[in-house]
C-alpha cells in the first residue's frame, strides 16, 4: 500500500481567519486521505486551551468585518473551527501536537488543553515530521 | 525537456507588504522560468477584487511607515503590486486561483474579481498542486 | 557522508513572537545538525538592523500579554532572540541572508545590519536554496 500523503502545519496564529485557513486546508487534506499534522504554538497554542477557540476573533485590522462574516457563516451553516477540528480528528488522520516551549512560556498545562491533543512536543519533533511531509505551512 | 520548477503560494494576506513579498517571490520565480501558482484566500482574495489591490495598505502596526515607504517606492519607480502581477501573468508562467470557500463566505462573485484569475478552486485542488511544488509558502 | 538536512525560513515578521518562532525552529534544526538558511525581508530585515532586535515587541493585538510574557521569559532565564541567533551562528550551521529589494526600499545599508549577516541576496537566490531544502517556511 502506498504511503499516505502528509500535510504539516505550524499553527502560530490564533485568530478566526487563520484558524479557518488551517482547518479548511486540514479538512481538504484528510478528506483526500492525507495525514494532517498540526503543531500548535504561540497564539495558536492559546487557541487550543479549553474554551478559547470558541472566543477566537478576527485580527484588529479586520475587526470591522467580523459581524458580516459571522452572520454569513451562520447563514451558510458553516461549522465552527472547533467543529472542523473534531471532524478531522474523527477521520483518524489528524494528529495534534502542542508546543512545549510555548506551554512553559505561558504557564499552560496539559490539562488546560482540549482533549484532542495527541502529543506535547518540541520544535525538533515537528521539524522531523515536516521534513517527511508533502506540504508544510506556517500559518 | 525537464519539467519546470514550481512555486506555490497561498496568499492569505491582503496588506501591501505581504502582497509585495508574494509578488517579488513570484517575479523572481517566473524570471527564472519557474511556474508560479498563486492561491488567493481570505484577505488575499479580497485584494484581487477589482479595484482593491490599488487600495492595499500596510498593517495597522506599521501604519507610521507607510508615507516613507510609498515615497521611496515612487522615487525608485517601483512597480505597483498589480503591475507586478500583470507582468508575471504576461510571462505565461503564473496561474491564479481564487478560493471558492472564501468567495462564498464573503459573497464575492467571479465577475467581481480581476480578469487575470485563471480558476476558482477549493483547498483540495491547491494542496495537490502544492504537493508537486518545489517551494510552498503561506503568506 | 550524507548531505545535511536543510531548513529554509523567510523571516518577514519582526515582532517578538515571530522572531522567537523562527529562532526556536532554527535552534532545533541546528542542534540536530541541520543547516538553517534565514532570509530576512521587510519587517524581519528591519529587525536585523543593529540595535533593533532588542526592541522587538509583540504585535498590537497581543500588547496586553507583553508584560506577562517578558516576566515569564526572565524567570525562565530564556535567551533573547539575538542571543539565540548568535548561538545558532556559533554552530556554523546558520546562514543569514538580507533581502536586497527591502534594503533598497527602506534605504538600509550593509553597515546598518548586524555583523552576523552572511550575504545580501535577492529573492531568486533564496528560492533556489528553498527548492533544495527539506522544510521551507514563511514567518
Amino acid at each position: 500500500m502506498p504511503e499516505k500523503k502528509k500535510l504539516a502545519i505550524i499553527v502560530e496564529s490564533g485568530t478566526l481567519d487563520k484558524l479557518y485557513c488551517a482547518f479548511i486546508l486540514g479538512s481538504a487534506a484528510t478528506s483526500m486521505g492525507w495525514e494532517a499534522h498540526f503543531y500548535f504554538t504561540f497564539w495558536g497554542l492559546q487557541a487550543i486551551v479549553k474554551g478559547a477557540m470558541e472566543k477566537a476573533v478576527l485580527p484588529g485590522d479586520y475587526k470591522h468585518m467580523e459581524t458580516q462574516m459571522r452572520e454569513r457563516l451562520k447563514q451558510m451553516k458553516y461549522p465552527t473551527p472547533y467543529d472542523m477540528l473534531k471532524r478531522m480528528k474523527s477521520s483518524g488522520l489528524l494528529k495534534i501536537y502542542a508546543c512545549t516551549p510555548t506551554m512553559e512560556m505561558f504557564g499552560i498545562k496539559r490539562e488546560d488543553l482540549i482533549p484532542e491533543v495527541d502529543e506535547l512536543a518540541g520544535a525538533a519533533t515537528f521539524l522531523n515530521i515536516a521534513a517527511g511531509a508533502d506540504v508544510t505551512l506556517f500559518i
